[in-house]
């Protein structure tokens, strides 16, 4: 069986959606990327994914599915998550981020299904997302009706590339009428980062009721926040081996 | 005893209200029908649904009640559901459905009082249901004096002819003032749409505070993720086998 | 020692305050009244009352205390609840209820402290509570300067007698600026009126967030509700025993 | 090893902020203060401090730091929390205070966020705090360039020096734009006052969306309520043996 360990790490990450309750039924959905694949090379990086419509509590490693960047099957049995185009489409256009989650996490969601970014209100926020959360524009008719699943990744890719936002920085996006996708370096950060997205966007919900400034907290201070805590001179937690991975 | 198999359905939809937190006490019931009947001739459909104000944890299947369409006690010792009148008026109104849940579930209801129809602000409420969530007229004094219940099936009915709205398609209904309540081809099919309904209100609720557009997704959004997985050509979740049950 | 069966009652339900989550910490605390006292002549009602400020998860029924109706303690080694004089007093003047509980439950300590009665918005209320849930005037500095604790039961009957309100028919009250208080025919039925309250109170709250008439449901309909659960030809639940205590 | 009582009591308390949902993930921090120091002279009072972005779970007494109040370490192998300047300047502006609490909590955070003190709505909110909670102004850039995490005690003290406000009778404060701290005298008492900060925000948030008065209750309620707790005829709860600690 290809790729033994990443399949764990996507199964884990998969199960941690439901654990922490971002994905009722069976939503949610999330996948991991080996970049130099099985040869090592880099020629042919692999995806690995949950199967489609399956449970949570039933799933092994073996039912996760192998794919190419193209999406064509590697290795497995049953069908892959039917938003398996999205995952590979931001694999290729966001080349740093090696684990992908989608939620229909309820906070978030509300937020993505009001078509609004999640502002930055406060030091929760910035010590992970370096400014708003952004939200999507909608798909167009054209788009829905030629590929609606590869077209929901081009409108992420799309907004990111009109204010020039970093996917490192900012680990996450809202689309427009649907919900949250959350990404990082590997699939335990992305769900990570899926469940930080949750617990800002709550905060920021209950803030705006109470008619908080819209504009968000001062850019000195997030600034200073994602830069203690993602910076060259981060000083928030323990300072790690040097020969740590990046 | 008639009817075990459809009796234990109808029993573990009953403890799913409960399980899944969608009534307080014992304000939910649920129901299952035997179309064809004990002869196989369809003749005489059967109804099994819990009995009235027992306590969900210690029910037991021979606790619940056979009725026919009219209403009458075929077995059973115990009192049936005080709301049977509005489930024999949905079974005989709806002919394709099999099961039916009624709850009390936080969310749902709040529309439901609010005498509000949920809209489609999302992908979550497109996968499982055709359009908004309707909700009813009131009853009038006239119909509340004459039979309260059975006429709570009688404004339903009413509303989904008005706008020939599609019983499969849109599986639930809030009742204005009231409650909803959910259907399916089977009672277990029907509590995870009572479940499905209070999530997608739940989210429906949290938007239209973030003042989400009540319009809703485009039509072409929500038309494509029915499809996606009701049409004829579904591409969520693994391919059933041919000879499945439709 | 007094009133063994009654001790226990009582503490069965301050132990469901808790264990329903109606008050964090102490914050809640019950009673029950032998009306008819130890001589069985009715001429020396007893009260029995949680101590104050004692942790649930250790208290026994010999932690409770014994009063009479003008609060001397008669039997107990601990200080009463500081809301003794507000349970003494209504008993005095709802000679119908047997029990009272009183919580700082979430959503109805908030309706209490906006100072607004809560409407009837659909049958899961009328079922319980025959009207709106009314609110009392606030204290005046006199009343508190007096007897803040005593004072606090007149305004809430005080409330109840402005509008010819029936104790019974309307088994609890907001105090303004405060909390509930439920009351029932024993310790148990108060609890369990506490816990609807704050489950109406929990549905009232999301409807009005979502613009619901402020006026509530029609009166035939919550007539019907409240007379099929209450009235003398209830169809609610199974028949009764007619040697049944009332 | 230093100071193991006290040791033992923070990690209590950090462990509670976890139990009791306070802040999720990391994010909080606790720490107390030996004021007499290791001699006994009071020259060289002590802090215990949780270390960095390590888990709850697996804390050990072992792993928290001790410092002076200057913030140097006098014990151990870790990092100290990177609040550790905040914490050791309310010690030395706030010589009754002996523990210390900052969370992320939800409700807190959101009235934190919006820039909005809490207004004291109710008797729940009278019997701790003293009057609103307060927020702080926002830091400065000049402020956050110099010294962040000092100058967000710096903002604290001045909040209260501002209207003279005493932090034994509002034993907690909201640092706009951040979230909460609470203190006590004790780090267990923190933690408690740190869980009530949160109720009295969460009950506020509801009444302020039924457009509760934000002036809120009366003085003279408020007054006799902070009075009955924490006077000096205080009638809540058991009476303390006079030899008990003030």
């Amino acid at each position: 069986m290809l790729l033994e360990s990443l399949r764990r790490e996507v199964l884990y990450a998969n199960q941690e959606i439901a654990r922490r309750g971002l994905a009722p039924h069976t939503f949610g959905n999330s996948s991991g990327i080996d970049r130099l694949g099985i040869d090592g090379s880099g020629t042919q990086p692999l995806v690995v994914i949950k199967p489609s419509g399956v449970d949570y509590a039933s799933m092994t490693p073996a039912d996760l599915v192998v794919t190419d960047l193209a999406g064509n099957i590697v290795e497995g049995s049953l069908r892959p998550s039917s938003d398996l185009d999205t995952h590979t489409l931001l694999y290729r256009e966001f080349p740093a981020i090696g684990g992908i989650v989608h939620t229909h996490s309820e906070f978030a969601t509300a937020w993505a299904q009001a078509c609004r970014p999640i502002p930055c209100l406060g030091t929760t926020h910035a010590d992970y997302f370096h400014g708003p959360v952004p939200v999507t524009e909608p798909l167009t008719a054209e788009e829905v009706a030629e590929a609606y699943v590869r077209n929901t990744g081009s409108v992420i890719v799309r907004r990111f590339r009109r204010d020039q936002l970093d996917p490192v920085a900012i680990p996450g996006v809202l689309v427009a009428g649907h919900a949250p996708f959350a990404w990082g370096r590997s699939p335990a950060e992305a769900v990570e980062h899926a469940d930080l997205l949750e617990f800002i966007a709550r905060l920021a919900w209950r803030s705006i009721l109470l008619h908080a400034p819209e504009n968000g907290i001062p850019n000195y201070v997030s600034e200073h926040h994602y830069q203690r805590k993602h910076g060259p001179r981060a000083t928030y937690g323990q300072p790690k081996d040097p020969s740590d991975l990046p």
